[in-house]
């Protein structure tokens, strides 16, 4: 009933084909790439934005009835962060694609949050500029997406996550006001720091609009070099003799021989698919530098089996592609197949995989292993038949114990995907009650009605 | 009589020589660097804890009586943010001044507040690891003292400010309790983002007992080069030359012809002091690049009339020096000094400096201007005489004037120094008023009895 006012209200503010109601329509948009199917959250309506004014007046629909709205990019959130699980509006940013302005002189970028991050990358490249963060869904994924959960990528062990490149965001509040959170300069110490406090609250404290990104030169020279190595601690001795001698590629990546047989298997790239564990290894900076002699060495004395040189950008690309297919591959061998992300202090990292390995075989289940090395980040890929109960009991009972595992090894649960929905139950793990409670008194000051993406996180 | 309460309980907390309450003893943590004498602001006590457990004495005596605590570590704060306004309880953390762990393998470091910055930087570099954060006080001012203003310093140009070296905080809460913010990784997308929060809010929220610090690889090589310009407009027509060829220098600082001779009259370091402008560019790296010989070319094509280079850390330590002295240099001038932060889009910039010096010249006012000119950011230093009441009200006018002109840049006023007490009447000239209520509706959250350095920033 308050629903039905709520669209009509809704109609009123926005163009006719901006507004789902039909079944299949809204049906469309029950899922998120977190596959959770338990349960299919249907919202009650979705709609596109296409101007600030106009997420103002929706939002201020949604408080008038208290209604929950929930944003959304391309979907491809992995934690259920962008599903209406108590139904809702979906706000889908699918139409604020647009980049604002690339300033070159004081590099920066300022986007719509629909904007897809590849679109943006490639155009700030085309002008010499860079813009790191680099999610594994980047073809696809949106900025605004980016900034919810904090995205981070390969990229981020040289250049950090997405926090540390929003300078100023233009934030849609809970009652529909338009707040600015920061300043057009690359540095600002004015006050409490809002911008970083948004990023990666999940859509939970307001609504991105419009975000000001710093950019920096986009490095003169990349090179992406493939090492081979037929144990796992092998290859972690070789990251730590890359950085003992001083030197901080833009990625230190890997995957285990899973996910190399799986790639190939479904992608063909050319990976060995007999080695335990390959790292990808991209530097970037000046040309001249005769970093990727010094690293093939101390890979080779590391005891890498074999290792595969990128001599162009294109070739470069083929690997990072082949990477970034592992969960498209792993999808390939079951109906379903769930990501994850858990993170632990590098020393750490070997542990945590031996422990993912022997967790999943003991609950029978097939694990693919990417990750961020140098960052101690995993991304285990578990293909699942959700159909098949005693399947998904295991994969529920893995989960927990690779959390605890991770806990164990002074880790998180989240790296870089957040918590939404589906590691909800699971943050007492890792954050304290007393920090939780915290949390919750920040939601209340900015969303006393609880209608922002309601019970996500917590 | 309150307080007399108070202090007793602290004296049972605290060992005799860690509660001071003589006059002198007060009179001595009654300023900071911010030279703000327009009153003195002396501290009911200044108490000194060795450990956590006594902060959280401290903060629950304080909790009890409802009286401010102002946390305080080397004194070099520049906007009174350390100054017990209202009196109340100094709370110094000199005496935490302990490298607890610095994590090779995890590139982290863990450590006490009143850590100064230059031991953590020396530490750190001799294990080949690296700290960028510099803010030019780094020889005395504290880790502590950086995250509570998010400092930042020539570096920030290419690595970001404190924010993005913030890992995990200990945080003793309004109340006395110790709060965990993140998680000993190098990413977090766990819950909201606490530690940036904390990170820059001066003491408001909380006060930060321990923090883990990312670390990065030590660069392989440094150099310094210092080229002099006949006019400002060629200085920054070659820092956009540079960045055109997809260099990221580490730093590009500038000085002005009075801070050239201010600098030259009283801490010789062959400066050359005919000079209208002078880069300091610090370029890092690999070795065998040849970004130094590149930007030579280009700093002989955009006019530079002279270049100096360090072919040795010690020259090029030569050269920072002489930088990092320049307040007090212009401290000789006049009985007192004042710095600024003021920071536009860099494409501004040559607007704000030929503008702040119109602004002195009008009130007759001396000023020697230091910045991070890739950031956009400018130092004013002003030599004065504060029992000079005209010249006292000729520097609030200009002050407030050059805020008026940043802001019409597009810029903030402060970039690395914070709001504290002397920027508090103008942060509504930055932050809009919806912004500063949800700032002090978080202000309540942690602290809703008001104790922690109150009347700060807002």
């Amino acid at each position: 009933m308050l629903m039905n006012k709520a669209i009509n209200d809704l109609r009123k503010t926005l163009t006719p084909e901006n507004v789902l109601c039909e079944l299949e329509e809204r049906y469309a948009y029950a899922f998120d790439a977190s596959n959770s199917f338990e349960k299919t959250c249907l919202p009650d309506v979705v709609v596109f934005a296409e101007t600030i004014e106009q997420v103002q007046n929706v939002i201020k629909i949604a408080d008038k009835y208290s209604i929950p709205v929930i944003c959304r990019g391309a979907g491809t959130n992995t934690v259920g962060s962008c599903i209406a699980e108590h139904g809702g509006i979906i706000l889908n940013f699918s139409k604020m694609n647009k980049i604002l302005e690339i300033n070159r002189e004081n590099m920066t970028a300022r986007v719509q949050p629909g904007v897809v991050l590849k679109d943006l990358k490639n155009q700030v490249e085309q002008l010499g500029l860079y813009y790191p963060p680099d999610p594994s869904n980047l073809a696809v994924s949106t900025i605004g997406g980016s900034i919810a959960q904090n995205s981070a990528g390969a990229r981020s062990f040289k250049y950090g996550t997405t926090k540390d490149y929003v300078l100023d965001l233009l934030v849609v509040t809970a009652n529909g006001e338009l707040l600015r959170t920061g300043s057009n300069t690359i540095k600002n110490a004015a006050g409490y720091n809002l911008g970083s406090l948004f990023t990666g609250s999940e859509g939970t404290l307001g609504i991105v609009v419009e975000a000001t990104l710093k950019l920096i030169p986009k490095p003169q020279c990349t090179k992406v070099i493939m090492a081979y190595f037929d144990s796992l601690s092998d290859a972690a001795k070789s990251v730590s003799a890359i950085i003992d001698r001083q030197i901080l590629p833009a990625t230190i990546d890997f995957m285990d021989k899973n996910a190399l047989q799986t790639v190939e298997q479904f992608n063909p790239a050319g990976l060995l698919t007999d080695k335990e564990a390959a790292l990808i290894i991209e530097i970037d900076g000046p040309k001249n530098s005769t970093d990727e002699q010094v690293i093939t060495n101390l890979l080779r004395q590391s005891g890498a089996s074999a290792i595969q040189y990128s001599s162009t950008e294109k070739e470069a690309e083929k690997i990072w592609a082949a990477r970034r297919s592992s969960m498209a591959a792993c999808a390939k061998l079951k109906p379903d197949v769930t990501t994850d992300d858990v993170i632990v202090p590098r020393e750490n990292l070997p542990e945590l995989v031996n422990g993912i390995h022997e967790i999943c075989k003991k609950y029978n289940l097939t694990v693919c292993l990417i990750g961020h090395v140098g960052d101690g980040s995993v991304h285990p890929q578990i293909p699942i038949d959700f159909n098949n109960k005693e399947e998904y009991k295991n994969y529920k009972l893995a989960k927990s114990e690779i959390y605890n595992l991770t806990v164990g090894l002074g880790g998180t649960i989240s790296g870089e995907h957040g918590i939404g929905r589906t590691k909800r139950e699971h943050l007492p793990k890792v954050v304290s009650p007393l920090a939780l409670n915290y949390m919750r008194e920040i939601k209340k000051v900015f969303d006393p009605k609880n209608i922002l993406n309601p019970y996500k996180i917590f």
